[in-house]
């Protein structure tokens, strides 16, 4: 078991109807002037929005509005967001959405409380943040689990570069969840979102580590709970067993809880990263989904006793001691046909992916053939695309 | 799923070595004046109280020492701390121990911040703090889960009152969780932590609430984990493997974690602290063991479903359906067993208790009959009386 820091400073407001507290706590913040970020127009039409800004007027706090991100958030949005800051003296930021409203709140918060630094430098790696603005979020779609999570993945569309960065101050001081938010996700996007979660959760329990069977042992009802869950949300829209057990699980599986003790590197989320970047189509989830399966097979004999344990724990399959590989492939035969039963691609092909594009993706992937992703088998630029090839 | 607030601010450092930090995380809070409170002379011995002594010392930061903390800390000591507080100016609390410790050191810093209230009070429910002192922890025993939770149990011989409050001002800072620093506790103690944990969240997950499978799944990972870190840890006092799954597990199973969607209401612990408090001698984890299988006789019919689950999912048993209750029977058998095997009492006769004594506790654990606990089961006075009396 690894030495590790726990840190999950995010507080929570999980139910029916939290989100009309936001006046007051953002109050009890001291909040003067907030940023409402938020995406398209469903959460004005919703009436989400109006909801907020009532909320807030009735505590007396003022606002500005900067909707309008997208999937695969976008630099350029988070610059305008940073100017908005300073033109206005904002001093709070509160994202109303999904894992892409968050992700841009976070980099506009470390943006406008490091005006010497460029915000683009924080995603490139080349500087970090020394301090941020206050923040929280009305969460609208459980999948990425930024509301928790200490990272923030920013999205450069002239460039085609897409990437993550951790960060304490990546951490939202508050999030609030009612699962009821989520009835109006669609069955694709609810798919691509239990994908995700689960992704977050079995990419963890793959990395290398050790002695770690509480970790183990939370992972794997994160895992199950997500895909459980994901299921019923798409059976039943408003089944609010279903979103509420999604939305925990969202918040869970990227808080650090299941990593505690491990190493923590997402292998399968750098091949996805650079997959949606060159293709902003693509839903993240989606393109977990059609790569995972591929990734598992290339690599599990050099993690078989993991692996074995995965089949056993998560599937519940009786291990086949003589013939061991024949549980683990049907292990992954059963999270292969798990993502079709959800309509999620389960190859590159499904997604509109070009054969030609594969070396490209693992060129980037790999930054040019200099970098190799760690993990129970090292992935080089021939790996990944060897990979890239079995998932077409 | 009921609604419920998460939040679990106190920050981890978790693995070996990691007390070597215990400066420069003072330093980064700004502390100048620090109480370091602890308890027997083993803190001493060990040489632990010398090297934050010098660790603190590197960092200019002053300090005043005050020991003697015993098991079920009494308020006398935290008056004699809150005393020293003020006559020292002191601003930040540091304990060094176990959950005793950790306590005292919650109530102290909660009197001293809030000098117009009498600090039993709190304790009494009579008050609630407004307000604390900063305070930390080095943890030296896996069991009681007060490096992170909202709890402070505190005792008063006098009156042989020993009860608990919680609030949000009970949660540490940050906690500095070395299993190394566990080894030389003794067999019986490792047995009363791993009772003290695995019912910590036993006693959660038979509160009453529903649609939680994904609290449930990482409640069950909890249990089954604590009691084989148990186990082992026993076995071999210097596995590290097993103390960091224990002193993790402590941790988890009483920061809000494993109760997120239901209901919290320890209903064994209500019934051991009567016991506790008036035979002082009773270690909190075995009065815990000597209990709990004739409370889970007396209610299972209450809640069959659930027992069943426990049974499933705890101990890996298949469900005889025509035969619900010989399954939850061989379950309580199995736990019962468990606790055997730990040397572990599983009836208040091995622990010295009178039956004379029955009545009394009953009595007092009913607040004089005015009081009934809530739970699948509603226990009143007459049903605590049957429970003393199955259990002697």
């Amino acid at each position: 078991m690894d030495t590790f820091i726990y840190n999950t400073p995010t507080k929570v407001y999980f139910g029916r109807g939290q989100e009309n507290l936001v006046g007051e706590i953002l109050a009890e913040y001291g909040a003067k002037k907030v940023l409402i970020h938020y995406g398209g127009s469903s959460a004005v039409k919703s009436g989400l929005i109006d909801k907020v800004r009532g909320l807030l007027e009735e505590q007396g706090i003022g606002y500005v509005l900067l909707g309008g991100v997208v999937p695969n958030p976008e630099i350029e949005k988070v610059r305008e967001g940073i100017a908005l800051c300073r033109k206005e003296n904002v001093d709070f930021i509160l994202a109303v959405g999904g894992g892409s409203v968050l992700d841009s709140a976070k980099d506009i918060a470390n943006g406008a409380a490091n005006p010497e630094t460029d915000v683009w430098d924080f995603t490139l790696g080349k500087a970090r943040p020394a301090g941020t603005l206050p923040k929280g979020a009305i969460l609208t779609l459980a999948a990425a689990g930024s509301e928790m999570s200490d990272s923030c993945v920013i999205s450069d569309r002239k460039s085609g570069v897409k990437r993550g960065y951790g960060s304490p101050y990546n951490r939202m001081n508050f999030a609030i969840e009612n699962p009821e938010l989520t009835y109006t996700v669609d069955a694709y996007q609810t798919a691509c979102g239990a994908v995700d979660i689960a992704m977050h959760t079995i990419e963890r329990y793959f990395c290398p580590g050790e002695d770690t069977y509480l970790t183990d042992g939370i992972a794997e009802a994160v895992i199950r709970s997500a895909m459980k869950a994901g299921q019923d949300a798409i059976a039943d829209p408003c089944d609010y067993t279903a979103r509420a057990n999604m939305m925990w699980a969202s918040s869970l599986a990227h808080n650090g809880l299941t990593q505690c003790g491990r190493s923590c590197k997402l292998v399968v989320h750098q091949l996805e990263h650079e997959l949606s970047a060159m293709y902003p189509r693509i839903a993240h989830g989606a393109g977990l989904a059609a790569l995972w399966c591929s990734w598992a097979r290339y690599v599990y004999k050099s993690s078989m006793p993991r692996f074995l344990q995965y089949a056993h724990n998560v599937w519940n399959l009786d291990v086949d001691f003589e013939h061991p590989e024949k549980t683990v492939e049907k292990a992954i035969g059963l999270q292969e046909a798990y993502y079709r039963s959800i309509g999620m691609p389960t190859s590159l092909r499904e997604l509109g992916v070009k054969p030609e594009d594969l070396e490209p993706l693992a060129e980037k992937c790999s930054r040019g053939k200099t970098v190799v992703l760690e993990g129970y088998k090292k992935l080089g630029y021939e790996e990944m695309l060897d990979i890239y090839k079995m998932a077409l």
